[in-house]
């Protein structure tokens, strides 16, 4: 059945967050359904987050492009150049590589409800607000400042 | 801005169905959103299928993974399996090479809106129902009989 029965899908919450950054990220509900559904080239992350919470720190890849969509919900997409409106059925894109950090918020007072795309993960994610990197090979946060820049 | 104005993005209305094959997605209209906003690693169709229309016709493709998201209306995910319904919200997934062809179609009486995302096209895509495939190297169809089957 190619239908996803969402709710039984293998979820996460929270965050790997190093402390204290992990705060704005507690609540929110993952689930990966591409890997849940067995697709090996797109990571598609359902992601369901309470009032007052982050989709993620604010960050950028450097390798992979990334797509959003709203499904429920209203949230702010918040990035260098301000903050903007999303709610369901709007539609995000950001270009691998491309240094303008982007997240989203939820200051509504219900869920918000998104999916976001990608192919699987591979290159260094930047997080410029609060100075760490992720790197993909080793899954492990890393400051910003002991490691190389591109 | 990262958020994709929809309305504004380059569409296309009908299919490239050879005759009579083209009726069931007449006005249906496709906006390729990943294209739109520059992204290279993902392909994302917004299509918008009207009352009596169909996402497509029945398919499968050799070598990309699919993921479909309903975003507005009703629609029935038919495959050789049987007929699903598919509301706003609601996510399927179909394997790359998995000959099980699907596609969506809009019994309702209002528009069935929804994205279908993978990466790039690269290899055939099968129509089992009318004996075609599409070569994704000549942007053509064939008929599915003349060619080699895999």
């Amino acid at each position: 059945m190619p239908k996803i029965d969402i709710t039984a899908a293998p979820s996460a919450e929270g965050s790997d967050y190093p402390p204290p950054f992990e705060v704005a990220a507690r609540g929110r509900v993952v689930r990966a359904l591409g890997a849940a559904a067995g697709l090996n080239q797109l990571a598609v992350s359902h992601a369901t987050i309470p009032p007052g919470g982050w989709s993620a720190q604010r960050h950028w890849h450097e390798g992979e492009d990334e797509f959003v969509v709203v499904l429920d919900g209203e949230g702010v997409l918040v990035d260098g150049d301000g903050r903007t409106a999303m709610r369901a059925g709007d539609c995000a894109a950001f270009r691998a590589g491309d240094r303008n950090g982007h997240h989203l918020v939820n200051d509504s007072d219900r869920p918000l409800v998104l999916l976001a795309f990608s192919i699987p993960e591979a290159t260094p994610c930047h997080y410029p607000d609060i100075g760490l990197r992720w790197d993909a090979a080793t899954d492990s946060f890393a400051d910003e400042q002991f490691t190389d820049q591109r």
